[in-house]
């Protein structure tokens, strides 16, 4: 019994956790502050954004979750805490210990995250005063408060649940995330929180999450700018009470694989609900010499203004696909590529062949292409996931104002 | 006399070239083959793109310049001759003989270069029986024509030429380019063609167009996009009568100096052409430990959508910057950073500041926007120049069908 099965829900659909979101006043009308509970102690695990110019959150919640465990998640949107020197640090570091006297844990077992304008101090006042009742609402059925409260120009939720069993208990995973990507303005910032009751050593989750995190969140682009802010958590609570997985071994494959589905999941909502998308699209490399050259080569397709443009157009443009590929720096060979746009071959052994342009045109319709590249190197593949560059991208961005 | 003046004309102001253009019907109604004679041999150099789906005319143009020697330059646009495998290097061959013969000179003395769409063999009857009338007409005045065969999505011709004295000779370097970056659909690639009469040595000529093409050509980007076909030639055909410049020193630099002045006029031409632009953005970076590192924070903020958008919407968005500059790879200290907008201080040890709001939405109006960035972390310095993005790139880009 391997199978792996979606269950409605998100954050709480594992047991022992509880989750909600407030309307603070930091931005409009939505809830702008969440948060995650966990019964008991949970160990955790982190993937952070790579900037230089990381936000006051992403440094402290690193302080926090040096030792492995967390209990409690704090996340705010509106504002992303960074570029604003020592001020925010302070700040960030004061809403843990908000956030750590109202579910009774210790400061350093809370994690924080932001998103949303940079360079502007947090309006503590709102926060503090908005934070209040939070503890409170903090229920079973709060997955869906919690999924609002980090949206920003996100237009749905992000949430999925998976379940499968390990020796006879079941065991959830489940998540939320926001998007996507950099997209409006300074509201930056791709944030993802998942929770899950197996019990699992500290180690093994923490390369599990990383392992997941590089085929999901990482093989995705909506502008190519990376946020200050990017984080992925994950709490593993071990309240299934499996037997606690320690070794590698077939465990740890089915909780990976569970843990991918949930990660590629969210990480595909974002790139749907990227600014101004209009399609979802895959691109697939096969055959690279390497998962890094197959990584290269995907990224420099997915991330290529031209062959986005192309997609929102629906126009079948080989050629800036194979300009994307030639700049890629992946080890390519123009002789040797195929590729295929909704399964039908365009390129063959690097030259343009006829195609049925009808049914081309009819698959570029759709609200999801693929475009799959084979570069007859290697085995290794990658896949991932962009959406296509709209008129709507240029205006959400350029009229909004600072 | 170390002065360098700007005078009227372009590829054949130097002495000793005569260039031309003429009508085939590759494309619609403008000269669409164009071509440059030295009416001696020339020591010759050149800069190739990188990409690994270089088009056929790279290839060749690679082995004929492997002697240093060129006396002719025939380029095409409508057709970039590239990925069609072993037709397309047969093609670009039989267009070196066939201009070699036109002037009398060996093919390996001929240089090629293409610029079009991609994928789609060059319609060889159309250029050979367009080609015949060319040889007659090349002149000394035909630097327009020349300039006009080789536009795709150009708006407007770019050429410029300057002159300076070495020992009392006057010398005189002139060019033409075309853009920009990878532009209208598979209407890639950028092209520069440089002639002088300057008499140099073979290494010191190349040298000198690397070190040139590093802070001009090679500081730009429109889209991000690199062509399969771009290329920069320089002929230098002795003519002036200098005393050949065979070593490092004054007569070296001056001649680098003009030669900067017109690779970077061409450059930024280029940039200003650029699909949809409405602006020509300057991104000064101040203070890194090397010049890779300004490259990199400098392209980083360049190329970054959000920032291109922001220009384009007149919004001094500085957290756009930090952001690009976070995740550039360059090495930089958040609190070291100041950020300046049209000389106006907005960031000052990574803290945005008060600004004078008025002055700087005047600034934002301009058509030219200077983004000024210290990183205070060293000596080193790089400036790149892009362009806003606009609706009209989208639009450009997304409405054309293959």
């Amino acid at each position: 019994m391997n199978n792996i099965q979606i269950i409605d829900g998100g954050v709480t659909a594992a047991k022992g956790f509880v989750a909600g979101g407030v309307y603070t006043g930091v931005k409009s009308e939505r809830n702008d502050l969440g948060m995650i509970k966990s019964e008991v102690l949970a160990k955790a695990a982190a993937v952070f954004t790579q900037s230089k110019t990381a936000a006051a959150p992403v440094q402290v919640s690193k302080e926090h979750i040096a030792d492995g465990f967390a209990q409690g998640i704090l996340v705010n949107s509106g504002n992303a805490n960074a570029c604003i020197g020592q001020q925010g640090l302070k700040d960030a570091k004061t809403l843990a210990d908000l956030a750590a006297k109202g579910i009774d844990c210790a400061s350093n077992h809370i994690l924080v995250a932001s998103t949303g304008i940079i360079g502007i101090p947090l309006p503590m006042d709102l926060i503090t005063k908005g934070f209040q009742q939070l503890p409170s609402l903090l229920s079973p059925s709060g997955n869906d408060d919690f999924a609002e409260a980090m949206m920003t120009t996100d237009t749905f939720t992000k949430q999925i649940a998976v379940t499968f069993k390990i020796n006879g208990k079941k065991v959830t995973v489940g998540g939320a995330s926001k998007g996507s990507g950099m997209i409006h303005p300074n509201m930056a910032t791709m944030l993802g929180f998942i929770t899950t009751d197996i019990a699992i050593d500290g180690k093994l989750l923490n390369d599990a999450l990383k392992k997941s995190v590089d085929h999901s969140f990482n093989m995705i682009t909506v502008d190519g700018d990376t946020s200050t802010n990017d984080t992925v958590f994950v709490l593993a609570n071990g309240m299934a009470e499996n037997q606690e997985v320690i070794v590698e071994g077939p465990e740890l494959e089915l909780f990976q694989k569970a843990l991918t589905k949930v990660c590629v999941y969210l990480a595909k909502a974002i790139v749907r609900d990227g600014e101004g998308a209009t399609k979802l699209v895959t691109v697939e490399i096969v055959g690279a010499g390497t998962f890094e050259h197959a990584k290269k080569a995907g990224f420099a397709v997915a991330a290529s203004n031209l062959v986005k443009t192309a997609m929102f157009g629906e126009d079948p443009n080989w050629g800036r696909i194979m300009a994307a590929l030639g700049y890629s720096g992946a080890d390519i060979r123009e002789e040797k590529i195929d590729i295929f746009i909704g399964g039908e071959a365009v390129v063959k052994k690097g030259i343009g062949i006829n195609f049925d342009e009808k049914r081309l045109k009819e698959h570029l319709k759709n609200k999801e292409i693929i475009l799959s590249i084979a570069l007859n190197m290697g085995d290794a593949t990658a896949t991932v996931w962009t959406c296509d560059l709209s008129y709507d991208y240029v205006k959400i961005n350029g009229e909004y104002h600072t």
